[in-house]
């Protein structure tokens, strides 16, 4: 046997989402939300398979605002809804063709040195419990703490990710980069791990690589980008510019970058958006002001789409800035834009809500 | 040989600083800054010996600001002002009382990574500079990076320190916690290390533990604290509270923890302040309104005296708080309270800035 992890932007048979109904992540009830994540697993079901994970409370209203075909409802146990860390990560087996799912061990984004909630274990179970209900072996990472959205792949050998996630405290101290660099080639048959040092400003996952660089074809990345030196992600940004500089991938090739701008106008948490959630004890609570990750690299490939961010109101120009680098850079595939503030405002984007299953 | 780290409440033969000039830490010239550091100088010198390093800039400034005796001024060249980080750590030997300094590899808290300017070669050069000059033994750590702010001791084989810095990416990656343990006590002569997970919010040291917790005497400690649950200093103090409540010392006691609040009124850089700084290319800059890491338990002990710092302004109440506290829990010395406006605004406070020599 022979596993590796195919690129996002290869051939998918489907994609899992996870219906959000936690009242800390999304406010007023979750119904703002579930309209975008119904938008969105629409949307992709118009071209691959979706799999939407429900709960007692949710099934309701995924049933409605999810009418169409190609859609299958999966009752599984979830703490939130970030399919992207908490779904398996999907390889293949090279010879067989034969589609698996890899379990890492969940803790919440840094368990109790900085998780974001108190109590993980439905989250932490769910990977296996997707295997086994919609029938994918699975193989286990043992104790090794990782979330999908922490890692990229090029689906060539070359794993992109970033040191200020996968050296935090809070995920596997006991190892050195070096051990968790074998790990990651051990479990998505990989040759070589490209470090970014950075992610992007006050992102509550350690700044996960998908929300500051992606592939969008082997060799070539979007990295988030602001030329204001006085803005914060400046430094982040220009320090993962650096290391791309100086990276080759597992097939010796220079890594080609394109600078995507992150939003002009900061999207910050309003009174409003604070009004409507609903903490538990020990959940990482929100400030009225307090920047959100806002980013457009934190995109999704499905068969033949991209599903790209857009904050809206005053950043209307640069969702259109977005778009159009977008449009130009994937012209073989269709861009939509989605507003996606509702699901920022949750802690993540497009990115981080879905999971691919590879064809 | 025998090597051990004495508590710094115990009696020292003298202390260090540094006399502060680097236009991005110290605006306007440095010239608020040199006159707190002078004063606070002047106050340890009347109970022991100060050496105070100087640049050829500074020399005449500190001459004239330092006219006492029981004061020796060294040139040795030095990137900032921070002799906790820069200067030795000292050790005596067990059997013959020699005192030796260990020089840790310094990369400005975090190097290539997160490192606060692009160069600190004189900075990590100072300790064993220092040791020459000064005519102390000097005991090399290697590679290991290690910032004198970032341990405490009790002077009786227990170290605390913090995971969110000592586990930072930007430190030591290639080695796992249990390997920087064993490199803590291997130095400092311990045999037990407690780890707080984090530090002060927003503090760009990665949360050293001198921000946040101290010894007073063995087996009790004070810890930065707050009750107000909106503040996101609140989960880091109460996470640090956690792991002292299950924590025991070298000699199996159970930690005794005061509470000692932070000021009410969050410090936050100024606009004027702001107007003063000059950076230069690759160092960390600053915003207006950006909240300063400002702790009480960033005192220093001296012979006899304790020197607490002070805020000032909207914070008079919160210093008469402080101060009240510490004269209760440590009636046998003096306790000296410091404004210390100035020192925070370069990042630190009075403990970052000074280095004990046990007797």
């Amino acid at each position: 046997m022979s596993f590796y992890m195919p690129a996002e932007f290869e051939k998918q048979q489907a994609a899992i989402l996870i219906f959000p109904e936690r009242p800390g992540s999304w406010g007023y009830g979750a119904e703002p939300a579930q309209k975008v994540f119904a938008q969105i697993i629409n949307t992709i079901a118009k071209h691959e398979h979706v799999y939407v994970i429900v709960s007692d409370k949710t099934r309701g209203a995924a049933e409605k605002l999810l009418p169409g075909e190609n859609i299958t409802l999966l009752d599984i146990p979830a703490d939130d809804a970030w399919a992207r860390d908490t779904a398996p990560t999907f390889v293949r087996d090279r010879d067989t063709g034969e589609v698996r799912g890899v379990s890492w061990r969940f803790n919440a984004w840094g368990g109790t040195y900085d998780g974001l909630y108190a109590h993980w274990e439905r989250d932490d179970a769910l990977a296996e419990e997707f295997c086994r209900r919609a029938g994918f072996g699975c193989i286990s990472a043992g104790d090794f703490v990782l979330e999908g959205g922490s890692i990229h792949t090029d689906g060539e050998g070359t794993i992109l990710t970033t040191e200020a996630c996968l050296l935090s405290p809070g995920r596997n101290p006991g190892m050195t980069k070096q051990e968790i660099e074998r790990k990651l080639c051990e479990m998505l048959g990989a040759d070589k791990v490209i470090w970014l040092p950075r992610g992007i400003y006050n992102d509550e996952t350690n700044e996960h690589v998908d929300n500051v660089c992606a592939f969008i074809r082997p060799a070539e990345v979007v990295l988030a980008w602001t030329d204001d030196r006085s803005d914060p992600q400046y430094e982040l940004s220009a320090a993962c510019l650096e290391a791309l500089g100086k990276a080759t991938d597992a097939k010796g090739r220079k890594i080609t970058v394109h600078k995507l701008p992150i939003p002009d106008i900061p999207v910050c948490v309003t009174e409003h958006d604070l009004l409507g959630y609903e903490f538990e004890e020990g959940e990482d609570t929100r400030e009225v002001g307090e920047r959100l990750a806002a980013s457009y690299v934190n995109f999704f490939f499905a068969n033949g789409i991209v599903l790209l961010p857009q904050f809206g109101g005053e950043n209307a120009e640069s969702d259109r800035r977005a778009l159009g680098i977008m449009r130009e850079l994937l012209s073989e595939r269709e861009v939509i834009p989605i507003e996606a503030i509702e699901i920022i405002k949750g802690g993540g984007n497009i990115h981080c809500i879905t999971q691919q299953i590879p064809l």
